[in-house]
């Protein structure tokens, strides 16, 4: 088995979960934060037979990967009023994925 | 060494520590949420000398181990005033464990 | 590549962070409770290439090896009044480090 552990942004996570229990993958969710000022990242833990490593890669791929997407900023950056603000696109998503060794698993 | 991961229930989370501290060994708690609709979770990690994995693996089942017990639901499921609830039996505990190698550790 | 995985301090994770920013290595941060009755720490997972580990470990040492400070308790033990409080040294500080092997690394 491996442990695949995937650091996704906050953003995407619950889409990512939704992924994995409709591929019968049982992944364990942790909040963490990103050491850059990025906004908030979630972390799973994933142990797979290794027959399904390259699937939950896909997966997490087709569900996270970075893009640009147009967002209107609450307020101008000069202070003019709301009707100067106007979409930036600005880059979301991306995943960090590591593959690790499992040497046992068990379930008690 | 070896790095022992061990998802437990909130439930039986506070036990395991004290069963660990019993036996000299050092774990770190985080808090986690599995993916499917059960409780909370809790993660340990535990880094342990090779000879004592047994032993790591043996306590965790000892004290987590999944089991049935019986529970009164708050209130019953159609609506009947509280006199009509039983007690129904349900599964609690239950521990998913992965051992990793670990290739230095450290202390500073 | 591997996975180093720091617990740290909660007093010395900011400057930890800062000094991992400052010579470009990503970290992903979690809240944790050590097992003792110890302080908060904080746990980091930081995917290094082979020939950083070294560096990583340098820097975890230097940041937040265990050191004997001088503290005051807030109130004196024995109910006396605060001006009889006095300093006492305490030990802060302190890391616990594991370097694990990754065998793939993926960033989507
Ligand atoms: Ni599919
Ligand atoms: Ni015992
Ligand atoms: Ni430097």
């Amino acid at each position: 088995m491996k442990l695949v552990i995937a650091i996704v942004q906050d953003k995407d996570a619950n889409k990512l979960r939704s992924v994995f229990v409709a591929h019968d993958i049982v992944a364990t969710r942790f909040s963490t934060t990103g050491s850059f000022l990025r906004s908030g990242n979630t972390t799973y833990l994933v142990a797979v037979d290794d027959d399904k490593v390259d699937l939950t890669l896909q997966l997490i791929k087709e569900t996270c990967s970075a893009r640009q997407q147009f967002m209107t900023p609450p307020v101008s950056l000069n202070g003019d009023t709301a009707e100067h603000t106007f979409p930036i696109e600005v880059q979301v998503g991306g995943a960090t994925v590591m593959v690790l060794p499992i040497e046992s698993f068990h379930q008690f």
